[in-house]
């Protein structure tokens, strides 16, 4: 997997302005593409046991007759499950293959080596055993279901890559029926980790958080998320913008859930495109997957902030965003600085959820989560660390403490 | 998990007739109950990585952007799935707790300790992965429902522990839908291991295995299924016994699968109970759970053969059948000679439908199975070693080639 040469995957963004532009690698930079499929292949994880069986011994005590014991107990004392299996520590990734990474609806089978993925990542960055499970309905009744057929097998459950306005419904119903944690992560992670870039970004820029006016391109999963943490955060003027314009009062036809959203944003007023939601905007963040004229950051106010986290094509190429005026860039993308990266969140608030038998995740948890990843960037932030690294030591323990906490404060803790 | 003793677990039948009866033991002898909760603690299992994920450019490869090219060459050619998911090594253990060992209808999370055991198994014998599926539903609808939602997750499904009739059903209705492997093991491991076992007893006693007269005490999962696979075998002599006594053609009140197997069972027409029916009998076969008046084996023909299956307490302890003539003695448990154990069968299994990507396991697979299994026993099978040791060397890979030629002499292999 790890390929021996000295070229960075990272792209460095200083002095990029008079870089040629490149085009958004896939492979990442430093790889090709047999490289990517030699790591992928026989899947990328692995299930072992936790103690040898190698005899008759171990036969005897880890099944039966050894292994009646402690289910004897456990259906004596439901409780004791959280102690002798290993469900308390094992979070389902679950997706119905709908809305996978930029490549949208591609099916369960090809949405198998994405939530592989998300399960690795729980493992390296939280320790948290995973498992991934794509299913072959997107009917939400039928995800519903099923899902709360399967969760006594596990601990939590991070719902993922499932499209809008699906996602909403099935995690609402699902945090509903089950009283272990449910997290659509594209939603939350995502708008956790934006809330503590964006704290960071007014830091770089000595702006007061509250005060700048942001633009969302994108209202679905992770638009509406972000527009609610960042409304419950404070800030003020706030416009979401979708495929066919500005959310606003009165636009026809929008789904409940814009609706909704308009209500609660767009204070001014604005109406029409994106061009005109970005006039004069402190913070642009895409989350539409589509592609937007670079040329828009050179029309918002004095050092705009642009959140380009469309995956694997960032809205705005970083160089190019920065040759328009951008003064803080950053992309979803672990190639380029500044990753707006759910692994920066999701590990600690599972890990967080799970130690200390939360019920649910609460809004409480999420900020908690937010302000844990700002505090954890080394030294004072700056324009191209506005996040930490993904692999800064004990971080996922940091989220995991605040979340802890928050849920304790909330009452929704064992 | 390993207790340093010289104590062993495997209580020798040697001479047993002048030793003292021992109460069947929970926790295993040479354990306490304390071992085994140790021994269970924060569960058997944990999901590991295949490669490591240490830094920035790892995550780039296994997470995005690299994974989007995985996930699009598998939208574009599904079969590419098998080779760049785990889904294709990987087996779902699923159960809905209702029949759990010998303690019964527990419960789904009282059932995932046996689910982890058996996932851990699947590792140890077989090198597969596997993982533990516990379900909040017995409703046969819903878990079809459910296991067909996460079927794609999946290279296999082992059901387990779900009570009959429902099991026959479910498992009807899951072959029907899905086009992979599904098997119920607690009806087809056992009996394959039975019919393997069957074949070296019948060679102890220098019987022809077609001629003995066999009875089965027990009419749910296990029973129906070794009674099918000795009857397709050849035994034409066969009586089931349930609760009520003998299934016999005429007898009211009995559940659809039980009339098939009463017309298909008993040429000689027997009724009444248990006793009735073993009068004379060469083999019984226990899978009741029940207990069984030891002196009825002093009832059979000579040199009888006694399989008294139930775990963890067998219908007949094995020191009492022998004091009662038996001249072959087999149990379910591992820590007793000649154990039933459908370890011997399921791993292999499994592995040769995998491998060869069979999309379902026919009758020709079990029997080719049960073939493997018979033969692995070294040298000439004896009184106390009708079946092999699970842990012998290659095992699995013998049942996995047998199924596999099977597979393809069938034309279900891939």
């Amino acid at each position: 997997m790890l390929v021996a040469s000295d070229t960075t995957a990272t792209a460095s963004l200083s002095g990029a302005a008079a870089a040629p532009l490149a085009v958004a690698p896939i492979p990442p930079a430093g790889f090709t593409p047999d490289d990517v499929l030699a790591a992928h292949r026989g899947g990328k994880l692995t299930v072992g046991l936790r103690a040898p069986l190698l005899d008759r011994r171990d036969l005897s005590m880890l099944y039966t007759p050894g292994v009646a014991g402690v289910s004897s107990l456990i259906a004596a004392d439901p409780g004791a499950a959280r102690e002798y299996t290993w469900a308390s520590r094992v979070v389902a990734v679950i997706s119905d293959g709908t809305a996978v990474l930029g490549l949208g609806d591609i099916g369960p089978k090809a949405s198998l080596p994405v939530m592989e993925g998300k399960s690795a990542l729980m493992k390296a960055f939280a320790g948290l055993d995973s498992v991934p499970i794509v299913l072959s309905t997107t009917d939400p009744d039928e995800i519903v279901a099923a899902v709360t057929a399967i969760a006594p097998s596990f601990g939590a459950i991070n719902l993922e890559d499932i499209s809008a306005p699906r996602c909403f419904e099935v995690e609402q119903r699902l945090v509903e029926a089950l009283h272990i944690p449910v997290m659509h992560d594209d939603q939350h992670g995502t708008a956790v980790v934006v809330l503590a870039a964006l704290m960071n970004a007014a830091s770089v820029i000595q702006r007061v958080m509250v005060d700048l006016r942001v633009v969302i391109a994108g209202a679905g999963a992770a638009g509406i998320a972000c527009a609610k943490i960042l409304l419950a955060a404070g800030i003020r003027d706030l416009v979401l913008v979708d495929s066919k314009g500005v959310l606003s009062v009165g636009r026809d036809g929008m789904h409940p859930v814009k609706v909704e959203m308009a209500a609660l944003s767009n204070p001014r007023g604005v109406t029409g495109g994106l061009a005109d939601a970005l006039a004069g905007a402190d913070v642009f963040i895409g989350v539409s997957g589509g592609s937007v004229d670079p040329s828009l950051v050179a029309t918002m106010g004095p050092q705009p902030i642009v959140f380009a986290l469309a995956n694997p094509t960032p809205e705005i190429h970083p160089v190019r965003a920065i040759a328009h005026g951008a003064a803080v860039v950053a992309t979803g993308r672990s190639d380029f600085a500044n990753q707006i990266n759910n692994v920066l969140a999701f590990p600690g608030i599972f890990l967080g959820a799970l130690d200390c038998g939360a019920k649910r995740i609460t809004e409480g948890m999420k900020v908690a989560a937010a302000g844990a990843i700002c505090a954890a960037v080394p030294g004072r932030a700056a324009a191209e660390r506005i996040v930490p690294d993904p692999f800064t030591p004990g971080l996922a323990r940091m989220v995991a403490d605040a979340v802890m906490a928050a849920a304790r404060a909330e009452g929704v803790a064992e």
